[in-house]
């Protein structure tokens, strides 16, 4: 329920005494609940993270269906394709869902007109600034969440209006922010400076890291690694195994000169760390990452010359499970963490 | 109390009712103490990090005396310096304190004799491979911890029969590993793979960032860069101010082609990135760093030119506190984070 807007037309309209006592229940009712779960009224406060060429609708609609909220990365897709996901998401669950915007996208006022058509009921934007489309997402009723990695981009984005930031600290995979601030110290630092509802993302993919997260401040969490490898997500099986298989250090941040992205290592990845030892400029870099690198390596499973964009945390997990069977395993592990706290470890 | 080695002997020699009434009793206390205040001897499971030019006797005996482990950093003393202040820090308290020993140090067996004749109780070693001294420390019952950035190392100091581990990630200030593991990442991978207790370290400041790290299966912490900008820290007056002032963004990993070290960006900083921009190689910039320049940043003050080893985290907090008040504080903040989670947020 959002309730805020409203709370001074109940001041203006209402009898006192039924005034206050609605505003105290509701509020309570409110108080309550958690900020993510109540915000995107879904029962787990778990986001499967928007992922160009993972997470389409099977995935988007198997984490809804599990009471966590499913994203559609619209990155990767074009305007015919979203629209096409779109629609079989609304037929697969009947939960919330959202669609992830990167603001680079070339074709990003079809995109939107595709997300207003369908009454996509949140988006997630990303890569560019808040202020652009939140005002215009809202006016169709449309909950906007806008993914940043420092505090300062927290503040233009609560200014611009959005409901919710996602911040994402240096583990994560894909592209980041350039300070390298990570999770652990970014979550402390964004809940000093906004107030609007914080989802942390980087880093977490158990219940022990979702618990950190929000004991760090954060009121729900962004799991992206977790869900590529997982049955409904739409990467390539050889990019899924890579991915489990993955062990300590396998990832890097790199192409800074660029924009920032963490990497699975491989070929590609040393081609590139090769032409930073061989004094190549940025020019080369953006040639050699050409179009198309990250589709050859996520979608068609070439391991050897794609971009293969995943999270440090990647090494924490060694099987493809279904993402109902994911989130249920994590909110097991988040209540055990709690449990674990009567133990003789926190007892001093 | 360290009971572990004596259970044989009970076994052995005492009358059976007795021995399991005995242990039981033991082993219900040792169960349900905290393995690091239990191992060390003290109250809180809160280390504060050895740290070259910050770390003397006073802030060491300053965090024992209340109630955490006190550690004088050694590295950047000549042996008689190490000698005084051992001294002196046994006559500020009478609890226990340990003595940070970076492998590198050139005199390193001038210093072991030091801590073995002065009977120091606890060692930490780093920068080093853990077989080298960890049998001799133990024979003269020194407890020994190791420090390491990755699991690897995490179980090769555990093969090398080290009594604990300090597991440190990316955010940490100082010295760090290549891998970039960050601490959220780092320590539940080491929880799965040894089983010795772990002090956590990178990004941790605070009571939540504690109960984040214990959550993720540390059984400790240690703070460094808290501890740097402390009435008793022994840095310079004006890095104790920059630390206080610094924001998001002001450290950053740097020098990995020489040893991944984490600064304050100064006018030092920048002609080492200056010097990667103008692709000079790793010659230039080991004279660049040349030698003192640590000293010269934080026992000296000189901002500009000094090298000013920090972590991340030091962008969270703002006062120069007492040793004991920060500790206070942090203990204060990881019980509230604690019953934080019987609210809404954890609520759904």
């Amino acid at each position: 329920m959002i309730f805020k807007k409203c709370d001074s037309f109940y001041f203006t309209f209402l009898p006192l005494e039924i005034n206050r006592n609605t505003l105290n229940s509701y509020s309570n009712q409110r108080e309550m609940q958690n900020k993510i779960t109540s915000l995107f009224k879904i029962k787990y406060p778990i986001v499967q993270g928007g992922m160009i060429w993972c997470s389409g609708w099977e995935l988007a609609s198997a984490v809804s269906n599990a009471g966590g909220l499913g994203i559609i990365g619209s990155g990767s897709m074009y305007p015919h394709i979203l629209d096409e996901h779109i629609t079989k998401c609304k037929q697969a669950t009947d939960k919330p869902f959202a669609v992830n915007l990167p603001m680079l996208y070339p074709s990003i006022e079809e995109h939107i007109e595709t997300i207003i058509k369908h009454r996509v009921p949140i988006v997630f934007t990303s890569a560019g600034n808040p202020k652009t489309y939140t005002a215009r997402l809202k006016e169709h009723g449309i909950t906007v969440v806008h993914v940043i990695a420092s505090s300062k981009f927290a503040k233009k984005a609560a200014d611009a209006g959005v409901d919710a930031i996602v911040a994402e600290g240096f583990e994560a995979g894909g592209h980041n922010g350039r300070e390298e601030t990570t999770t652990l110290c970014l979550i402390p630092k964004i809940a000093q400076e906004v107030q609007i509802p914080i989802i942390a993302a980087g880093g977490i993919g158990t219940g022990k890291a979702m618990l950190a997260a929000m004991n760090l401040g954060a009121d729900g969490v962004q799991m992206g690694s977790r869900f590529v490898a997982c049955e409904e997500s739409s990467a390539h099986i050889n990019f899924k195994n890579r991915v489990i298989q993955s062990v300590e250090g396998d990832t890097k941040l790199t192409l800074k000169d660029l924009t920032p992205v963490r990497l699975m290592k491989n070929e590609f990845y040393n081609k590139i760390e090769q032409s930073y030892v061989e004094q190549k400029d940025a020019n080369y870099r953006a040639e050699l990452l050409g179009r198309g690198r990250a589709k050859k390596g996520m979608f068609e499973g070439d391991l050897v010359e794609g971009e293969l964009e995943i999270g440090q945390v990647a090494s924490l997990f060694d099987t493809i499970l279904p993402a109902a069977e994911i989130i249920k395993q994590v909110i097991q592990e988040f209540e055990e963490a709690k449990a674990l706290q009567n133990s003789e470890r926190f007892t001093f």
